[in-house]
């Protein structure tokens, strides 16, 4: 046998991610992974690229993407110069660059609980100690290293932080040399109106990565993120990148300049938030209709999920697993938690993929399996 | 301070991407990095991609894609099923991946020395020996537990190994469970007859990852590498694949399909290699003339370098701050090496980006520099 790291203990396979391959099958209806609807694809115009992008390039991305990155950042309340922005392969991408930088075996790491589970899954890779966070902060006891956070419609939750969660956690991570990491990719998809501006923008001194996503209001095809640092992270970062891919391809690059410019954005963004609120509605009327009594929700003020808790004794991966010959998919809550062990049963659904007729049908097929399973229904 | 990993103090950012930015300059005259020829670049043509692959795609790879690398492996004596070949974002990633997966504090890494230098910087930042090892093994003593070779006109040195080189590292691998990875960027960059079958067609049996690289003959800017696994290895590759960027840009991949399904490819290659071999064989004279009496070398049979040892006592580094003063630039030695104390004097030369006035513009300052910085020169 070869010898491999030890690391490797930790190293599962991403549910979601075998799930959302199984989910481009046509007849599968899927609220597992956070697909885009295909339909907000399909207004998108890929520019070819002039062809001096077809030769290597920096780093840290072309300078004039990072630059229109630090002015869309500015316009946020985030402060930070375009040489201090990061072109990424993907925001996956910055948390494996981050885990890199921060993270050795037995790291204390931060982590809301539930969080997105392939961060969880990366800061496992790399050894962290992950320690449940409430919104703005650990409180008593001893600073993690990292504290990685989404305030603004969190994956899986949908939770948006307070403006006072949001300072306290940036005053926290200054005051105890905690790196604050914000990850941010859903702030555009705002359904009502939330709090949403980013905590590392509250924060004065320290060390922060603050980071964003274009697969969510461009093309996750694309595989394009960025990241903005505190001046002491962003040379180790730009190392690690270099050792990580030598840089992100140009062609993507050239296509998000692209759409940063063009002045046909903030109308396309304003259809397909509404796309994406009325998806959510409706999505929130069939819950209604086939859960009710059997689950309980929040509807979320944005972001693309429903995070839905079920009843005591109720086993999510069996109903996975029923679901599942029935063509339908979701997430088990477990996998978005720090620490599953008890944990109250809870899934995660995806509402921004599946269209509406196909979103009733899935929810029913989830609400019989669910009556059948829920110990309260039976005795009812 | 914020608490960072322990594996930072190995993480020194990399001369020649530093450079390679540097070179972007149209007013330098570079020999660093290894850039290809702008000129073999004018003829791409980038397809516009289907508006699927603007949605998430396979962490793997687009089938398709994958199915046509897994013939062209078979036809140079690689035997892999589509099933175990994976796109990478780049071959520096599959160096990153393949880091990850047998690297952790200590663990003896078989390199031959010199060679790629970011591919020592990436085990030395998981925390490897590196052993140092002569085309063919590691010799008598404990096996490493991985093996990390190009034996095709590597770089640095250009160096092609024998078939028997080949087949007794394959064996030697097979035989004490270390893992054979093989990086074969350049292969299809040949000048003259060469042995270039690669070492992990011969393994029976083991461990093994073979890689190569669209870097060369398609687009760099695109950032499209692949490797082909043995079982054992393929399915945590695959989990590591997905915690670091998801999947590869499927617009690139869509360009890479069609590069290799284009008709008019093999006249291409053949083109784009008359193209060096010709750019080859001028900076081999520009050297003569240039450097002869400063200097040795070998006129490699492929890929992009020459490989330029120098008198004993001059200083790479001293002279590289010279020729960067009068705009020329190189990659010195001893980044290159396993264990650089003591070793003697060389630089790394590209010839490929370089068109042949400015080469010999570039080779005459060295020349002038060398001759100044040579003691044997001095004396003479």
């Amino acid at each position: 046998m070869p010898r491999l790291s030890a690391r490797l203990k930790d190293l599962h396979g991403s549910p979601v991610r075998a799930m959302l391959e199984a989910s481009l099958r046509p007849e599968v209806i899927s609220f597992a992974g956070g697909l885009p609807a295909p339909e907000t694809l399909e207004d998108i115009e890929l520019p070819p690229p002039p062809r001096a992008l077809l030769q290597y390039g920096p780093t840290e991305g072309e300078p004039a993407l990072r630059a229109r990155i630090a002015e869309e950042l500015a316009a946020i309340g985030l402060d930070c110069p375009a040489e201090r922005v990061m072109v990424l392969s993907g925001s996956q991408q910055g948390i494996d660059l981050v885990a890199k930088l921060c993270v050795d075996a037995g790291t204390p790491v931060g982590v809301e609980s539930p969080a997105y589970l392939a961060a969880l899954q990366v800061f496992r890779f790399f050894g962290a100690e992950l320690r449940p966070m409430a919104p703005g902060g650990w409180g008593p006891g001893p600073a993690p290293a990292l504290a990685y956070v989404t305030p603004t419609f969190q994956n899986p939750t949908g939770r948006c932080w307070s403006l006072e969660a949001r300072e306290a956690l940036a005053r926290a991570c200054a005051a105890q040399d905690a790196v604050l990491f914000e990850d941010d990719p859903y702030r555009e998809l705002v359904y009502d109106p939330s709090e949403r501006r980013p905590a590392a923008s509250f924060m004065r001194g320290g060390s922060r990565v603050y980071q964003g996503s274009f697969s969510k209001v461009l093309a996750p095809g694309l595989r394009l993120g960025f990241l903005a640092a505190s001046e002491d992270l962003y040379t180790p970062l730009y190392r690690l990148k270099q050792a990580a891919d030598l840089h992100t391809s140009r062609v993507g690059q050239w296509a998000a300049l692209h759409y940063l410019n063009d002045p046909g954005r903030p109308e396309r963004l304003r259809r397909l938030v509404q796309h994406y609120r009325v998806r959510r509605d409706r999505f929130a009327e069939a819950l209604e209709r086939r859960l009710r009594g059997l689950a309980q929700w929040d509807v979320p003020p944005g972001g693309l999920f429903f995070w839905v808790r079920l009843g005591a004794g109720v086993d999510a991966d069996a109903l996975l697993a029923q679901a599942a010959e029935r063509q339908v998919l979701f997430t088990p809550g477990r996998h978005f938690l720090a620490d599953p062990a008890g944990a109250p049963p809870a899934i995660r659904l995806n509402f921004s993929n599946a269209g509406e007729a196909e979103a009733e049908r899935g929810l029913g097929i989830l609400g019989e399996l669910l009556a059948a399973a829920t110990p309260a229904a039976h005795a009812a």
